[in-house]
């Protein structure tokens, strides 16, 4: 595989790019349909001492190692210079970043042009702590690759058309000129899993969907017709359901309580929901759930965590139910969704009620489908890919 | 009536007193099994130039007329002087008081020993907007009628035994120590309604139940075999669904976008989730649901309030189906739930596919039973009554 990729015809690839706050994720896709991922890269913990980075080239085993990296400049610099030798600059035709948010105006991947560039920068505002390095990112490969397409892929775009009752916070209206909404996050995913689902099967695409991108970050979509109606992240990812180290959905009425009893500021009210909080903030020892559902034998913290989450997942589930007016196929995806068969069977048992079952031996082995088959409701494990999407809408934008 | 009424033998009457930030009301029972209401007494606005006290005595009809009351003590004045000649002081056996927020230790009403006011005073910190006045109230009353039983009934206590799953907020544990949980409130209502009920069917009263309270204030509760299982008000009255003025829950990254983007202080921010969101935010016109309903074909801001308003509780009765693998019975109550028949039809519309199905003719009569009859689900309407709740309450301990 790595030969035939390093003697690709010029224009033939397509890079997907994921810059998080302290990370940067690069993928090399041939440019078919769908979309062959010829290599991963990436760079953690940039900016630390003990920044790493992680090369899976074609078929050969991924391989880690220490690197200098400050910044996403060092970083971006040290994943071209680990693809060099299988890409040329020449080879590549055309680039998507993953932008986390879109803002208002938003509805589809677009080609960057200065008026784009301007446009996000605007956005800052609504997520000081990714956009930034995420800007940074496509102004340094801009430069270095200036003759080709540079494509945005908002993960809010696929939640752009929620209807209104989704849409809009309980806030005053007054507050819809600062952009407040339900933007949604995870869009890409999203995209990835109904555009996936169609081709198993058109009809289940255009059916009554919950999708439950369950990682570190979890939120969970109701999709029906192949139209969003629901999602549990709104003008930030910190909202919804409780995550790794994230509270989701929060009292409003505790947060001056807070302030005041554990003498707070505002900004560590924030680091707090944001970091200390959800399966790490309840276990006080890891929001990792592989490692607390290893010790919620022995730790009643990593026992009522795991609990705490799956619960969330189960409400969220049949919120959506409701809302759609029933359910026709439920997805798991992400980290937890893809891997953590006891966290599925924890949210879907004694949901037969609205026609959820799983099948134990299948959810045990992450089979494609793991429902019963006896009940009406499809329950499915799918592997999500967010850098194919973008490489998906990279082509497209290209065509 | 009245006559019977004025003409009580000693120390057969109950005062229920609910203590507001702004009103007083207090309702007079006969110690019966159940209490039977004699007056209900009410003094509105406190503090304004506006107040206004209303009487209703036996069967007569209420009669209101303005009243001088710049304190909770002189609407107390005024409301015992009103239901002078009607009630003798000694013939009152005990007094009820309402009290908004328990603690995390208070899981029934108690008896006001000095030991008892002490904790409550400590318990101001967690809702200072009502305990005061409540406290005022106590006091005051205790002063007066010194030698029969004041009881505190706490409207956090139906909620005291949630499982762990709906009582731990997915905040950091060492916020326990702040008291910090779900407390969750309507409990007297809540209480009212499964004992009722019970007296209905006693049965039903152990199955899976959804509780609606929809009023001003609105929450809703799941309840299993007597049990609480969930309830959706959190730490204060402002967490859950969205209200006639509060936000209901909320992004916790939102917060800190707001004091910045709309330079709000936490305070500023406070009171706009308790009083400017909601039903009224969305509107931007009235809290007040039976306006928007006469409103909502011409404004669609109305529309879209009551829309999201319907949406929320939807999901929510979903969502405690869920928790609890099933629904038996759905109680509306409160206000709305019991009078605004498009609200219950909107909530439960297209539920039929976990059981849910609304007579049409029945619901829009307010019926006692406006289920179908043909799908499993129970739906009630059931007028609530905290009062008669308190006042159950004191001839227990009374006894």
């Amino acid at each position: 595989m790595s030969e035939l990729f390093s003697t690709f015809p010029i224009q033939r690839l397509i890079l997907a790019v994921n810059a998080g706050s302290s990370s940067l994720k690069i993928a090399v896709f041939e440019a078919n349909s769908p979309p062959v991922r010829l290599a991963s890269a990436k760079v953690e913990r940039i900016g630390a001492s003990d920044a790493k980075i992680t090369l899976a080239i074609g078929g050969e085993a991924s391989r880690s190692e220490a690197v200098v990296a400050s910044s996403h400049d060092d970083a971006l610099a040290a994943i071209m210079s680990g693809l060099r030798g299988k890409i040329n600059d020449t080879s590549i035709a055309g680039v998507g970043h993953r932008l986390v948010h879109g803002g208002p105006n938003h509805s589809a991947s677009e080609v960057i042009t200065p008026k784009l560039l301007d446009e996000i920068r605007q956005l800052e505002i609504y997520d000081p702590e990714h956009l930034p390095s995420e800007l940074r990112v496509i102004e340094t490969l801009k430069r270095r690759l200036p003759n080709i397409p540079h494509v945005a892929c908002f993960d809010t775009a696929f939640h752009h058309d929620l209807p209104a009752v989704a849409r809009r916070l309980p806030l005053p209206r007054r507050f819809d000129e600062l952009g407040v909404r339900r933007y949604g996050f995870h869009g890409l995913s999203y995209a990835y899993l109904i555009d996936h689902l169609a081709r198993l099967d058109h009809e289940e695409a255009r059916g009554r969907i919950v999708l439950a991108h369950l990682g570190n970050g979890a939120s969970l979509a109701a999709v029906r017709d192949g139209k969003p109606i629901d999602t549990s992240m709104a003008f930030t990812p910190a909202a919804g359901i409780p995550m790794s180290t994230r509270s989701g959905d929060i009292d409003p009425g505790l947060i001056e309580y807070l302030l005041r009893a554990a003498s707070m500021t505002v900004q560590e009210f924030n680091r707090t929901v944001h970091l200390e909080s959800g399966l790490l903030g309840v276990s006080e020892t890891s929001g990792d759930m592989e490692l607390l559902l290893e010790r919620e034998s022995q730790d009643v913290r990593a026992e009522e965590a795991v609990a705490i989450f799956c619960y969330h997942v189960r409400k969220c589930i049949g919120a959506y139910a409701a809302a759609m007016g029933g359910l026709d196929t439920l997805v798991f995806t992400g980290g937890i969704g893809e891997r953590a068969a006891k966290v599925r069977h924890r949210v879907c048992v004694d949901l037969q009620f609205f026609g959820v079952e799983l099948d134990p031996t299948l959810n045990e082995i992450n089979a494609e489908v793991i429902s019963s088959g006896i009940l009406p409701v499809k329950v499915r494990v799918i592997a999500t890919d967010e850098e194919q999407m973008i490489a998906r809408d990279v082509i497209a934008a290209i065509e």
